[in-house]
């Protein structure tokens, strides 16, 4: 799986000087090494970014996709002594949708079965009375403890570590760790932090294979994304799941909806929560670091989406809804919620508490359905949060830019400002093809306004399946969307980035601008279509015509509170002449209006 | 000059039915037939959307580039008996960037020199004293006439003609129509209006032909650009500037001192009122609609500039500050603004009084010299306004999201609430190659606010020149922004295509989707390369199961407050029996959410 990146020139041509490199920033301790893009400018500096791609881009280690990553973690994990591995849970056919074949049969491409490091799942020790022990980083947060993961976020995000436990601890943050994907690099979410960005990837019976779900998901954190959702339908979702976690440095984030309904041929009546429940444990112990579970969809808000222009768009939501209807019961999602938050803790899966009834069109935005569902959050958060399980909410959706702002102030006043993960939303229906457009202002706006997390929404949103060009395209438009949010918001240093690669604008210094820019191929070919290559200028006012002379002499509004060099107010006379002077220096020194200076 | 549009099929296979016609509504009078875009539904309904395209889109207009458009106002303007036709300027050489060649020597394609039908320029009537008459749509609003002009746009924008003249009259909107472009299609900028579009085109010495820019123009219209700029510079301008003119039905826009510094060989210091007066006459003359005058740049001003990260970055704004450095004088555009109205005036031809000064990084926005100018835009915009001359003011730029709101409250107030007219403004600095979209979202944020046109930014800002791809790219960008903004603004009847679309997307009427959507060519496109077709589907929520039964018999709740049939509440017994009956009816109906409804 080839990468491309600033290392690899794109062409056969001679080799381009590479305009960044891999750095690392240390921690306390030798095994917190924190990854940044250190981009070189011309003038002799450095700038340094953050960074998502994991190893793939550092050529001091070689990666391999059968292998997988590193486990990063797995020293601190193991540290703890908080967890045992086990047996885990038997692979099942189903599991990868297949019914009467052999259980590796008909998988697509890599050969199927990942063939990296034979590993055992790892779970919290049960205590004395057979109660799992909370290995969550809520638990250990709200303990006062400091992990090296906390460590690891507060380098990252230039925080103190006690700053990034006590958000975590207030449940206002939340760090995705499952302890089964010691792959990861940690990162935070929450709106005291970098506002992060999610990419959806996820295989389909029709259209893609194994490698190309792993290829996206490298190819996405190549491009920022900070987590990646794999949303897989069909078959081989837990061999395809295997693969993506085993190569992803970023966290792993699923709908296990999406394959209890596989298990039970698609027949949403059909699920029951002991189908559920047996999914969720798989996924925890392949090492999803966050699930999507819609709690909140209860069988008496249903009807209230009757009126809507566009019903239940949330897929996971309309599964539930047609559950709550075919048994007219509360969903097992909601009767088991504790459970489940008991299974998580086990693991330190996330939650992420889907919004099943989000808007799907301006028409049905901030609706009874939608605040109802999300009062119903509101109480499973405190629930989850109670049980030490890490919590955020997903939010919409389609939303017109006036009613954006009511949706992050519910949302952080209901769930006493846990983490806000919303899709978009989008401010306009009529741009199919162009819905990372119509939701970057939406996304833009809203984390703004303290959304921690944008899931990002791609091109083809409403009309097809992202491709490579189109996953790229969504998590630039939201990585914009989520920097523009950061300045808005006054985050420490984030206009370091706008400042230097404008700083490279102004002095004509065009391959820093490049390297700084979010995509420097596309910028860079951009440029060699059409401009030629223009001098390096260095800018700075001119000297001769500062600030003071030219308030001082030039108004005559304010010629009385100056005085001339005599103590008394410049005469028109004197003005002239000194105009007169001036007009000659200007044109003496080149009649420009920015002049060189050593500085 | 072929225009593709929804009647031509792309390839050879087969004719698609169009999925809509080019229709027209009628006002008071025969002569005014406003162009509407009628969608065609399969459900058998029509939506009717804002049309800018031209006479290009209707299929029983035979246009002809060489031949230019009908003079659909012509005899509005000569009605009213105010303005005579008159000799005009002698064409130069000078007016093409010619020096010692031929007037019509070097000029490129088309036959260089526009063939269409002979004609005089018109200007006011003079006065017994020799003054002008004002000939604006801002002096009969005054005086409380209707103009075919004002009824044309109340017929466009669903508002009442008197609304318009009133927002006309009181400087809040402007409809740009200089009486020798007779050929436009009356359109109205005011933030009480739809929020518009301009698109810039301009050739260049290097890469374009005049051929070329009249394509854009065309382009641009058919996407949905409310106006055009042409900002050519180098050769041919005066030649480019007739062809895009003659065959233009939206308001064309230019910057008159670009081509009065290439009169002076691009030498700043060089350029002075009469060159820029006559180069003004020219335009007038021509047909210009509206020009950008960057008459706020003081020489005291200057200086603020001294410790920005960026400098001046408007080319306008440069050429005037280098100007004053270089005379030490206030530049001619101030001195003379007066006599500058006057000119105006007889022809009118809006002023769009340029921000020079405007920010050029996230860094320099709203900075003290951003604001200094402001202020001074809003003095000339009282000057504008006391002669009769239609205004509106330019903003910026780059400006953070936070920092937006403010920009548009000052402008409205110091100027006010002459139309805003802003660029962008872009919200983040670090993403050249996708600037239409960091400035997509500050435009749509700012139009909802109150600035009443954008002027769109395309993927080349800052890098190249823009390409028809990346006109169509910033054109539907910002068509987004603007219809996001109205929507935010609560615009009537905007929600009404959001509706149309969403319901059709509810339905899966995919054709009428596509039709429905801003670029319906590229929404198919990306649906084919996918998926396949679904059946149709009518929606509405399960009848059985509507809100009453379900409020008020799942939710224990609200169990009090409702009786039952025999006038007690319900026992447990009851509502048990009740959802095993309901829980039946669902999977009776096919266990569906939503079933079909005839209706």
């Amino acid at each position: 799986m080839a990468m491309q990146d600033a290392r690899t020139p794109e062409n056969g041509s001679e080799p381009r000087k590479p305009g960044w490199h891999k750095g690392y920033v240390s921690g306390s301790r030798p095994d917190i090494r924190v990854p940044v893009r250190r981009v070189h400018l011309t003038n002799g500096k450095d700038v340094t970014l953050y960074d998502t791609s994991g190893p793939y881009t550092d050529p001091h280690i070689d990666t391999d996709v059968r292998r997988g990553l590193a486990p990063l973690r797995e020293n601190w994990i193991v540290a703890r002594g908080d967890t045992e591995e086990y047996a885990g849970r038997a692979l099942r056919p189903e599991d990868d949708g297949l019914k009467h074949t052999s259980p590796r049969g008909g998988l697509k491409n890599l050969d199927a079965v990942f063939p990296g490091r034979p590993r055992q799942p790892r779970r919290a020790r049960t205590g004395p009375q057979g109660e799992g022990a909370a290995v969550t980083q809520l638990a250990y947060a709200k303990r006062g403890e400091i992990t090296p993961e906390m460590e690891y976020v507060a380098v990252r995000e230039n925080r103190t570590p006690e700053f990034v436990r006590d958000e975590i601890a207030a449940g206002r943050a939340v760090l995705p760790a499952n302890v089964n994907h010691p792959e990861t690099e940690p990162m935070i979410i929450g709106k005291n932090f970098l506002v992060k960005v999610n990419a959806n990837i996820g295989n389909s019976a029709v259209t893609s294979s194994i490698e190309e779900e792993v290829e996206k998901m490298t190819w996405a954190t190549r491009w920022g994304t900070d987590t990646v959702m794999d949303l897989s339908t069909g078959r081989n979702i837990h061999t395809t799941r295997e693969w993506v976690l085993r190569n992803s440095p970023v966290p792993i984030g699923t709908v296990p909806l999406y394959q209890a309904l596989e298990k039970v041929d698609g027949k949403a009546e059909d699920l029951s929560w002991e189908v559920y429940k047996d999914t969720v444990i798989e996924q925890c112990e392949q090492g999803v670091d966050y699930v999507t579970v819609h709690a909140g969809v209860l069988l008496r808000y249903v009807p209230l989406t009757a009126r809507r222009k566009t019903g239940i768009v949330s897929r996971g939501g309309s599964i539930m809804a047609a559950w709550c209807l075919a048994h007219h019961q509360e969903s097992f999602l909601y009767t088991h919620f504790e459970e489940l938050c008991d299974i998580l803790r086990a693991y330190d899966v996330t939650f992420s508490l889907g919004d099943g009834l989000r808007p799907g069109s301006i028409a049905d935005a901030n609706d009874e359905a939608q605040f109802a569902e999300l009062r119903t959050l509101g109480e499973l958060n405190r629930i989850a949060k109670s049980r030490d399980v890490q919590t955020m909410i997903e939010g919409p959706g389609h939303v017109p830019m006036h009613k954006i702002k009511e949706n992050v102030d519910l949302q952080q006043e209901i769930c006493e400002e846990a983490p806000f993960y919303t899709l978009g939303p989008l401010t306009t229906d009529i741009a199919p093809a162009y819905d990372h457009i119509t939701s970057g202002i939406g996304a833009a706006m809203i984390g703004w306004w303290g959304t921690a997390m944008l899931c990002y929404v791609t091109p083809k949103e409403h009309l097809g399946l992202p491709d490579r060009d189109d996953v790229k395209t969504g998590v630039i438009t939201y990585k914009i969307a989520a920097h523009a949010a950061d300045l808005a918001k006054g985050h420490p240093g984030a206009q370091d980035w706008d400042d230097a690669l404008s700083d490279a604008r102004f002095e004509f210094r065009w391959e820093d601008q490049f390297n700084l820019a979010l995509d420097p191929d596309t910028a860079r070919a951009f440029h060699d279509e059409t401009l030629p290559a223009e001098p390096a200028k260095t800018a700075h006012f001119c000297s001769m015509c500062g600030p003071k002379f030219c308030s001082m002499k030039i108004s005559h509004d304010i010629n009385e509170q100056f005085g001339s060099d005599e103590g008394g107010t410049l005469t028109e006379e004197e003005v002239r002449e000194g105009m007169l002077a001036k007009s000659r220096e200007f044109a003496d020194a080149g009649g420009r209006v920015y002049l060189p200076v050593a500085d």
